[in-house]
């Protein structure tokens, strides 16, 4: 494995957390976990990998909806433990339910509110 | 627990991570990790409480260094994975480093740059 690489703090699962931030707008898209493997294919390919814990594989980001994130900048932060990309969103929808970022859900008095229009019906990204 | 608590899908620790990003200028802070009863300090405080791992303990961002987080709104993502806070960081730095930011680190050509300054001897803030 590459200095690089081995300064990265894994977890006992040899995973780390990943937030995509958009460039522009500096919205937080959304967080997933990155293996070894996904990160350095994100480098090498300029486009966001991830590993899914459900599925127990490497996601390309994108690979069923078509939704890729190109990816401008990787960041590590002081404990080496987080991974920040900053990246450029295609389709402009991040999330599952077909919003712009996964973030769409706000506290307000003891509730999680839905405050995120969705901009594409879900069963129209993934057909 | 409250149902918004509950609602949240903890680790097998009982954690999740939580992102601290500035209000106004979108810039990433930090990660750190949150329990139940840190999340609901947080929302009932308005000011950033996380959870150490290291010290088994809640943390009271600020508690040492003054560097206190005024949180203005926290979200949720799709999943129920991970918290995010916008946040006002008092005295401007949230890294331990003295940094403004935790993600000082950019990859470059097989390594990591710190390319951010310290603003401030962590001598001169742990003291």
């Amino acid at each position: 494995m590459s200095n690089w690489l081995k300064e990265i703090k894994w977890n006992e699962q040899g995973l780390v957390p990943a937030i995509a931030q958009e460039a522009g707008t500096g919205i937080n898209l959304m967080v997933a976990w990155m293996n070894e493997e996904a990160l350095r294919e994100t480098v090498a390919s300029g486009f966001a990998v991830y590993f899914s814990r459900s599925r127990q594989r490497l996601w390309r980001k994108g690979e069923e909806s078509g939704h890729q994130q190109h990816v401008k900048e990787v960041r590590l932060d002081c404990d080496a433990d987080v991974i920040l990309l900053t990246v450029e969103q295609q389709g402009g929808i991040a999330c599952h339910t077909g919003r712009h970022s996964c973030f769409y859900r706000v506290y307000n008095e003891g509730e999680w509110q839905a405050v995120d229009a969705v901009l594409k019906d879900p069963s129209d990204i993934y057909t």
